[in-house]
């Protein structure tokens, strides 16, 4: 009997696991140059915190279960609610801003489809403190450049909920309402939203406004908020906005669309909202999406303005083409007479390239054959008669060029 | 109402985090020069998965759960079964040896004591495919590089199970009185041993034979081989444990004790086990764990030897003290008329140091102080009067030493 992975799981074999790794590090890289630093947190929670965020209706998505002590539970869906429960619980003392990245695995419970997985990982950042253009523009430039250090060309959409909000307060002060016609907006059922705002009596006027809104996108930004001004009138939102792009142009991000239809499932977004989208394997898909947002009150903190965004590591591993970086490697071959200078050898290089040694008891030809099939850049014969003349035999495995060096020679060639 | 993180688990904020990364890496390093290759598996698998491994006594541990399919799932306790089935479904045909290491998080179900956690880390190795002493002493010499390499001083125990076994094998052939002696002699029961041993009318000969391999240990891996010779006779498997005791002498590893009576509680080691002990935290705690071991077969696949072993990576973290390895930093002092040019200053100097700026349009002093509290090691001023001049103002934070540089000098320095 074979057991199997779980569904809608998978093993991330050597290969594919140092492909993933080098992606990885080149976000760690770009973060960590903009001063954020790192949180792990528990892969799972109690369930009420992703409730308490998005409402009973996410429980159908979570891994949720019921622990041995009988408390509801749920393996994580996402990385924003458990660092805000973090930050609520050992962090409200820091300075501000605190500038936070994480990558891990989420989780959850659906059919498992392609490219969707029941365990993926999430790449995100969290800025929390800070409700200025300074901090938007930060995240969104911050993410843009994560994604094109790893060689991928984004398509950013930028929208601002404070628009629709204005707009919105004048129909209602009942969350329940706005975030019923927000979903209608975020799904694009103008219809069923045009029904629902006149069983709200909202006149024909304001309605008209909404749908000017709602349509209004374009790539110049400035002109996208000047429309916007046309509508709404001179909301400071908007000059806060125009603030964000000003920020963003000094960070090269010019190639946008605004959107201020971009009214997104999340209720818990305040202003900015953004998407990036990319081009793969056939459909265009998000790859990441961010905003800013107020959750810490929610958890039992103060009313705390953060920003964040988070990035689907696994459509960036279907898209980006970076490589596996593999540490350059030599497979010593020895006889049963040499294995202990071979040994010896071995660890005197490598401090500097990785060495491989028979394990098997194999003859020569059998030691060559492991190192070409585990793809080595070099073998080091390591013979009684190389040892007797001090000159180890080092064969480039791409180039098949052999050359004659002592050991000082090869650590020289390989440091 | 605040939310708190789950019974038994733990956020690590970035100072801990960064501390952790930095151990982590530095055993990534060394493994990776002995050309292991990473494998990443599911938090979760199949129950069954580890009470084939263990027998169900060990679900009272685990952190096991229904999931909303009905299966029996859990979140993994440890990573050498699920490593090895991941070989079975999807390794056998590469080449051997196949030489893999992974660093992830483990779960278990119990009443959390000081030290130990519900999720807690593991970081280990498994060589699969040989049954050669070069096996054996390639994995133990490797556990003691990498915990050498994280500063930690490991009191090495190495025993082996083979002598223990061949005598058994004359008691009994039923696996299950074999393991109830061998649990007897794992936590030094030895009245109850031969209590045990009376009731299978074992000779007087055999039980004193018994004794004296379990009593018999050593600083001197040679001489306790000779006198186990004198007990068991010219064992084969004593010969193959002299060469593996060789081979260690050549990687260096001599400081260590043998120990015959080493039995450990887990059933699947065949041959070779080890443990590593370091002082801290007041009490001598295990930190590392191998062995040679049969799993492959259990899981539906060939008869497939392996030897590996577990790092404590929580141990370590415990009595290691590498600092956090933070990246060099600069905070930016801008004004409202210079925060464009602030940005653009970070841009270019981003490759090369970490740099933040104000999001939080907060004043010059305001800003300092921000600089002071996230110990930032450099402040640049960008004022009217420094871009105007082209010399930026540079305050390294340590020594209050300050320098006017200009751009590209800032980026020669920080280069």
């Amino acid at each position: 009997m074979t057991i199997s992975k779980p569904r809608g799981t998978r093993d991330f074999l050597p290969e594919e696991t140092a492909r993933r790794r080098n992606v990885e590090f080149k976000l760690r890289e770009v973060i960590q140059k903009w001063g954020y630093g790192e949180v792990i947190t528990p892969i799972f929670e109690e369930l009420e915190l992703f409730t308490l965020k998005s409402g009973q209706g996410v429980i159908g998505e979570l891994y949720n279960f019921t622990d041995k002590g009988g408390r509801e539970m749920t393996l994580r869906p996402e990385l924003t609610a458990p660092v805000m429960r973090a930050y609520v619980n050992e962090m409200q003392s820091f300075p501000r801003p605190i500038k936070l990245f994480y990558f891990e695995n989420c989780f959850r419970y659906e059919r498992p489809q392609k490219g969707r997985y029941r365990e993926f990982w999430q790449f995100g950042a969290e800025l929390i403190g800070s409700s200025k253009p300074e901090a938007d523009a930060e995240t969104i430039a911050l993410a843009m450049k994560m994604i094109s250090a790893v060689g991928i060309a984004g398509d950013l959409n930028i929208g601002n909920l404070s628009v629709l909000r204005y707009l919105l307060a004048q129909i209602t002060t009942e969350s329940a309402v706005s975030d019923q016609i927000m979903r209608y907006i975020d799904k694009k059922e103008y219809e069923n939203l045009d029904i629902y705002l006149g069983e709200l009596f909202v006149s024909a006027d304001l309605i008209d406004k909404i749908h000017q809104i709602i349509s209004l996108s374009g790539k110049d930004g400035f002109e996208a908020v000047k429309r916007a001004r046309s509508v709404v009138g001179d909301l400071p939102e908007l000059d806060t906005f125009e603030k964000t792009l000003t920020f963003l142009s000094a960070y090269g991000v010019t190639d946008y669309t605004v959107d201020f239809g971009v009214a997104r499932g999340l209720d818990y977004y305040t202003g900015i909202v953004f998407e990036v989208y990319a081009d793969g394997l056939g459909a265009q898909k998000q790859i990441c999406g961010g905003g800013s947002y107020k959750l810490i009150s929610l958890f039992g903190g103060g009313d705390v303005v953060s920003t964040g965004f988070g990035i689907g590591f696994d459509r960036i591993m279907e898209i980006c083409d970076l490589p596996a970086e593999k540490p350059e490697s030599v497979v010593l071959i020895t006889k049963p007479q040499t294995q202990i200078n071979g040994i010896e050898i071995a660890e005197r290089l490598r401090p500097f390239i990785a060495v491989l040694t028979d394990v098997m008891g194999r003859n020569f030809k059998a030691q060559m054959e492991y190192a070409n099939t585990v793809q080595a850049d070099y073998v080091l014969i390591v013979g009684e008669k190389e040892l007797e003349s001090g000159l180890l035999s080092l064969k480039d495995m791409k180039s098949g060029e052999q050359v004659s060096l002592s050991l000082e020679d090869l650590i020289l060639k390989f440091s």
